[in-house]
């Protein structure tokens, strides 16, 4: 679709510009402080885990098929909630490790660990001179900074409607032995929203790597997070590694950060029987035992996968209509002007929006000004570098419906305002 | 004292050793499964926090000085729990981080940090070719394992009464620049159980390192662990470096492992202004924001340092006896033969016993002959290597009183057959 503000008349863009800004002057008046930058859950949906807290008293059996809760040991966490991962993930107990309450940090502890150990006894990633990520973007900006921490190359590959552009990956991967890793959220991708097709899946299965010491890293955080009536499957990759008699390829990751407390779920990792020996090998000196009070409350509250499906169920019913409010607002404010497109997610956590080349950074400048906050421009892109300054991701959980809303037309506002004003620069 | 075995006459000696032997052989007999290996509270102890469980249900408050607990964010710890570990520490709040339920692996990540990334912008340590770390011997054997797991070269310096050789370690980390750390437990040491002198806590805070890149990892595990009448005081080693002007030198860790519940209590990293933000900006990469039910219910339940230390009191009930009984079981066997030598400590949860000359590994084998398990003989010494092989650890906290009697039953025995032996031998 042409840009509307390209088609007009000068004297009709300027008319355009002027309109746009008296109602800009007028959202500005209104003082708003509103926030669409975090993809945290709203306090409606932390009240959904609330009755998880009763579940665990003085008078509680403190033991899980016989190992202790209250005292040390017990490092790949109790078996009732490796049980509960291995159903969310589709994978066995037997090489599920459950530690910790965060899932990034586990993904950051295994980079850490092939930078200073290196994996499956190839030489540690600080003795290999220059080593590769692939960094599917736009994508999860605390991803690429984990690898960038470690000095490793953030190597952007083209996000597509069915995920990554794979023609890249294969090549890169394939051919290149300084590419050690790709960061993949392959459901409801942050921040795109889509959900990775089983050709995909089954092209990531099918890699064979140009470095032995390769693994993507799936972090598949929001598996359960479909806020719709219907559920887009993931093909799983594990299935799809044993059709194909693969092995070592895959470091799974979840937590349930997004189904009951951020920062104090469970997280877990998953992987090749051989990948998960070296695992917990790293975390014995890493980690060593972990929290087990939590576990026990989850496996308590959650119960099993269809106890954990119902409980999503509440929070699609907070998020859906956050969602919906975006699509509405969007197509009511944008639709007509073909300036800017945007994703429409049936789960996870966030919209993807991309205006005219070289808007991004103004809108998200602007959006400020007017009192929303957003997500930087950039970050959805490794070391902040969105190529074409057109991306920026919407978190719309958080808020309220009514501060969303009020969020949105200042947004709708900037982006019209934005593309206008790029529209006149460029007959200059 | 001599040895009373190396005093008998031949025939003598013989008729000792066939003696123990046959109460070696009564013991084995009872088919014992008893364990004096590991350093964890008892099951009366965790008993002690069962209470805090009860402190939050469905319907507390989930802020913190009004910051959420049941969301993302507050990376330094709920302000609450950051001002209890401040007083349990005796320093400044704003300069405490609390984070995760492990000080070990706070201790790991900030080793790591240094090895990947380097201290105070020096190089990294993975790229200065060989570092060393200081190991006082005996100690803590997880300690040694995280410098040895990062290829650090692990130098043991000698134990004394009052805290480690200071003579030696003033020498080695004044004219090495190699030398980048060393491993502390300055109260209640494990497995000694001594708490370093105030001289010992000066002589630290006047280092001046060959390395600029130096720091004393300070693990105040036992801080308030005393199990007798009178607490033994410990110079508050950041007291001692104001006196003399000095800054960024020490990291300090806790935590309420062994206070509340071990795997689950609240761990915090204290030190200077300016490693504080060093290690925060380390953090906000590898750990992101922490686990905060945890770190509300440790404040609801211990509410402040008078809380711990009636709450210690309780601890010190129950932990005291069992100390007690190892003083009268060693003395009343082994106090007349002087093969052997044993610490006395008030605090803490070992004992440090030395017997004779290459007696260790063959006392802690036949000692689970005849049912009993120790810490296996050399883990207090870096690379698990007791050059004497006289030291072992006896953690007397876990088995119940009765358990205890008949393994240090069984320990005296090993101890006493051993050193029977080995004169024997020395005969020959």
């Amino acid at each position: 679709m042409s840009n509307a503000y390209e088609l007009m008349s000068d004297a009709d863009l300027d008319a355009a510009i002027a309109a746009i800004e008296s109602d800009a002057e007028h959202l500005k008046a209104l003082g708003l402080k509103l926030d669409m930058a975090r993809g945290k859950p709203s306090p409606e949906q932390t009240a959904l885990s609330r009755p998880m807290l009763d579940l665990i008293d003085s008078t509680t059996t403190l033991t899980d098929g016989g190992l202790p809760v209250d005292n040390y040991g017990v490092p790949d966490g109790l078996p009732s909630a490796r049980a509960l991962a291995a159903q969310i993930l589709g994978v066995d107990p037997a090489n599920v490790v459950v530690n910790g309450s965060s899932s990034l940090n586990l993904m950051h502890d295994l980079v850490c660990h092939a930078y200073t150990h290196g994996i499956g006894g190839n030489k540690p990633w600080c003795q290999q001179g220059r080593v590769k990520f692939l960094c599917p973007s736009p994508g999860y900006d605390r991803h690429f900074k984990v690898s960038a921490h470690y000095g490793l190359e953030n190597v952007p590959v083209p996000m597509l409607d069915d995920g990554p552009d794979m023609d890249t990956v294969v090549r890169l991967v394939e051919s290149d032995p300084a590419v050690k890793g790709i960061w993949c959220v392959p459901k409801y991708a942050n921040p795109t929203g889509i959900t990775y097709s089983d050709d995909v899946v089954r092209r990531f299965a099918n890699l064979r790597p140009a470095a032995p010491d390769f693994r993507i890293f799936w972090d598949n955080a929001y598996a359960v997070h479909g806020f719709t009536e219907k559920d887009t499957p993931l093909l799983n990759i594990f299935d799809a590694l044993a059709e194909v008699g693969g092995d070592d390829l895959v470091y799974e990751f979840g937590s349930t950060a997004k189904v009951t407390f951020p920062s104090s779920g469970m997280a877990y990792v998953t992987a090749s029987a051989a990948d998960m020996a070296e695992i917990r090998g790293a975390f014995s000196v890493m980690r060593v035992s972990p929290e087990k009070f939590s576990q026990l409350a989850h496996v308590l509250f959650l119960k099993n996968l269809d106890g954990v499906k119902a409980h999503m169920r509440a929070h699609a019913a907070i998020v859906g209509p956050r969602f919906a409010l975006v699509e509405q607002k969007l197509t009511e404010g944008l639709g007509e002007l073909g300036c800017a497109t945007w994703t429409h997610p049936t789960g996870g956590y966030f919209v993807s929006f991309d205006g005219p080349e070289g808007s991004a950074k103004a809108i998200v400048k602007l959006a400020a000004d007017l009192g929303v906050k957003m997500t930087p421009a950039g970050a959805t892109w490794p070391s902040g570098k969105d190529p074409h300054d057109t991306n920026i991701r919407i978190a719309p959980t958080y808020p309220s419906l009514d501060e969303l809303s009020r969020a949105l037309d200042v947004f709708v506002v900037a982006v019209k305002l934005v593309s206008a004003r790029l529209a006149k620069v460029a007959r200059a």
